[in-house]
């Protein structure tokens, strides 16, 4: 046997837990047999249940053809997007009142990607976390060694942290809304004070819109909607979940040109520099399939898809409203987040459920200590799956001594 | 005017140099306008020439109406690529009379994302990087704050570095070959000097094999095929070259199993986590597109494409060898490495060729300083477009000092 490398892990990363969390959840989903033969319902990830819409696959089927034309092949994307999908981002934020420039914009594979490169830009920054949160932001934070601070969501505040009485300084903050995995969103009042924190503090905001097309009226639907966002705000988006893209990965964020870090750059030049040495541009294909979903018909489109999952959450919203659980989201964003009934273990709730109805949602630990006591519901599901789910829960006991006896008798 | 954020950069970003190499030379050739009106002819930069094979046309035409199907489209593909791709990718290796396990398989956008993963996973590595190098592996470790060595290609060693008389201590260490850009490419007795020289130091190999589709009978195509290179080297593959995927955005990687690190983690288990929260998988279309560039008929069709950039690759060459100018390369690969005629300076070269020919070179020092006197063409260009060139270098003076007269007769 051979010996080891004489070359050492990073030792930020032994802060990391070894398996992340989704993985975790799909080995146990995958090993589980349900003793009365029903088929596994995954509620536990936020992936679509309806195709694409018929603008983004004509335009990425034309797009294909392309490629196989000598005289109309691309190569080589220009790194940060195509000006064709630049613009079409550029009127989406016109259309919400906000002037963007496409300079500022960078169409990226995915807000994973797009958000992991940030922690990395900074030198030794205080990242401040608003939990319970999507993992990624906490583990990209961690593997380059950066100190991480969290403020918390909770029944209290109804999983929207405010950043009084937090310690003046400069952070990196992330902050998500449409909350996942809460389903909560930010008013422009409550938001408007982070922004006030950011700039009395120093301080840079992450801001991951990724679900922000599906919030309603009262729901903030871009950071610079905000007085001032845009000297100490990014924004993150995707066209994973309105346009039904996870297996096609096309995001974008937003760096306004006026954010400079107090070296005298500009953060736009900064990202720019590091994105040139790590990543190649988005394929010419999945631009074209993205442009079109902007476009009049594939919007229109895109909102049937919005509707049908709002829609789903809706009728969970319904089912756990005649529960005395607390519970937050389903209106901005197709995410519910519910209290465990009988147990404050949410990972042992999780497999409660499954063994009881077959149906795998995901433990609210997961999503940092925050999120225990919790779990949420994906609504990223066809009708007739949620129908079956609540037909579940209401035969099984596992929500019966927290109703008010109107289920049971079902 | 806003107040800048308290935020600062790392430090080790003020070591990169403000722009990238590629970036630079295309504004410098984008503000160009020739005398005479000629065309620019831009051998910087190796983009395709021709469109995609037809099997991955048809492939990603076939799964982006997969993809707008209810029934047929796909969500979020596993992390590191389908079973499908992995397969075909395994037979590859099976093909070159290597045993890979599909597990120990990467799918990612490109071997720039795929290789900036690595400098971060170590603990204050030793980076040894083989110059004149892909600027993108400096930047990387850099970046990270990783210590840098080199070792140098010259006249003397013909841009094949050895490890001789290195000081022997454990390193991440990149390889390239066949090179970018200087077109050589390690036979298996000077390849398994470096094997040898890693296995001896406790170091890791970053094999970046990117063109190995071009190596001819001499070159190593895997650096696997190599004895015990399973125990200390990582292979980045891509299709942006051999299958014209530049556009399209698709590569692999593989990480033996066997590599262990000195804390007793696999590098595998390690480089999986940090994917996991970093990456979000290839699109399906592409990995579709991937795959039938794999199957006979697409190998059959991406034979014809190596072929054709090959053969333009061997017409410069012949120019070249006519002149008593140094060279390497356009055997294995299509790049041509070649002396500065008349200067050491290989940016007032680029900037000479450019105002006396209108044809774009890539300076060598873009490369690092061991590029310093050289300049790189490439040979991702049609048969026309060569000739073309090879005219203008022959009527022009800029080689003429170097030529035997033959050329200066034309």
């Amino acid at each position: 046997m051979k010996n080891l490398l004489k070359v050492a892990e990073k030792v930020s990363y032994k802060k990391l837990s070894d398996n992340y969390l989704f993985s975790e959840i799909r080995q146990k989903t995958s090993s589980f047999k349900d003793a009365d033969g029903r088929e596994i319902l995954d509620l536990s990830i936020g992936d679509i249940a309806y195709a694409l819409p018929p603008s983004s696959v004509n335009a990425m089927k034309k797009a294909a053809e392309e490629m196989g034309d000598n005289a109309r092949k691309r190569g080589y994307s220009p790194e940060n997007g195509y000006p064709f999908l630049l613009n079409a981002i550029a009127s989406y934020y016109k259309n919400l009142g906000v002037k963007i420039d496409t300079d500022e914009i960078l169409v990226g594979d995915g807000t994973k990607s797009d958000i992991s490169l940030f922690p990395d830009i900074f030198d030794r920054s205080n990242e401040l976390i608003a939990e319970p949160c999507y993992p990624v932001y906490k583990d990209a934070a961690l593997m380059r060694g950066n100190k991480l601070y969290s403020v918390c969501g909770n029944k209290q505040n109804g999983f929207l942290p405010e950043p009084d009485g937090i310690e003046k300084k400069p952070y990196v903050i992330t902050l998500c809304s449409p909350n996942n995995p809460t389903g909560s969103a930010f008013d422009k009042e409550k938001l408007k004070k982070w922004v006030d924190f950011a700039l009395e503090t120093g301080s840079l905001i992450l801001y991951d819109a990724a679900y922000s097309a599906f919030s309603g009226d009262g729901a903030v639907k871009t950071v610079f909607s905000v007085k001032n966002a845009d000297e100490c705000a990014v924004e993150f988006c995707s066209f994973s979940k309105f346009a039904g893209f996870t297996g096609i990965r096309c995001s974008w964020f937003v760096v306004p040109e006026k954010i400079k870090l107090s070296g005298g750059k500009t953060l736009l030049s900064l990202v720019k520099r590091k994105r040139s040495a790590t990543f190649n541009g988005v394929s010419y294909v999945t631009q074209r399939g993205a442009e079109a979903a902007l476009s009049f018909k594939g919007r229109k489109e895109c909102e049937i898809l919005i509707k049908k999952y709002l829609s789903a959450a809706n009728k969970l919203k319904d089912f756990f409203s005649k529960t005395n659980l607390f519970f937050t989201g389903g209106d901005n964003c197709p995410y519910l987040w519910i209290e465990c009934p009988n147990t404050k273990n949410s990972f042992e709730f999780f497999e409660n459920l499954l063994v009881k109805t077959a149906v795998v949602c995901t433990p609210g630990v997961g999503f940092g200590n925050a999120g225990e006591g919790y779990f949420r519901l994906s609504a990223f599901q066809k009708e007739d799956t949620v129908n079956e789910v609540l037909n579940r829960f209401s035969s099984s006991d596992i929500f019966k001594d927290s109703t008010s006896g109107v289920l049971s008798k079902n």
